[in-house]
């Protein structure tokens, strides 16, 4: 299985990225405080919205947790 | 940030296989023509739906695609 990501990878990278700074944004939340609340590295929650982190399922979920969304919610803006 | 994942982190992991599991028997496939449509290796798809990976984002997007599911919907058992 190829690890190499494809374009379309990327801009789905791209499209949760912008769906988690949108959800962070709507709580008023920095950076700091997703890291915080989630408890990922506050760069890595950076790298997450940039879309240049192809993160696993758990921090997925713990993001979902942190920002009191549904999983679904956070690929709002991906598509399969 | 711990690597390590919890016991409710593995029950989401568990979930989130069966959940697989479930789509990929109503479309009446085989792990090995899941694992033909997803791109996946046969043994990762096995071990997804043992709820013994925590597998990428990207990985996710591709089973979804293969299943003709959203993501929302591969998320349907697990717990944010």
């Amino acid at each position: 299985m190829s690890d190499r990501l494809t374009a379309d990878d990327k801009e789905q990278l791209r499209r949760f990225g912008q769906r988690i700074a949108e959800l962070r944004g709507q709580k008023g939340w920095s950076q700091e405080r997703l890291a915080l609340e989630s408890g990922l590295a506050r760069s890595y929650v950076g790298g997450i919205e940039r879309g240049q982190r192809n993160l696993a399922l758990i921090n997925i979920l713990r993001l979902a947790r942190a920002l009191a969304a549904s999983p679904a919610d956070l690929f709002a803006h991906c598509e399969a």
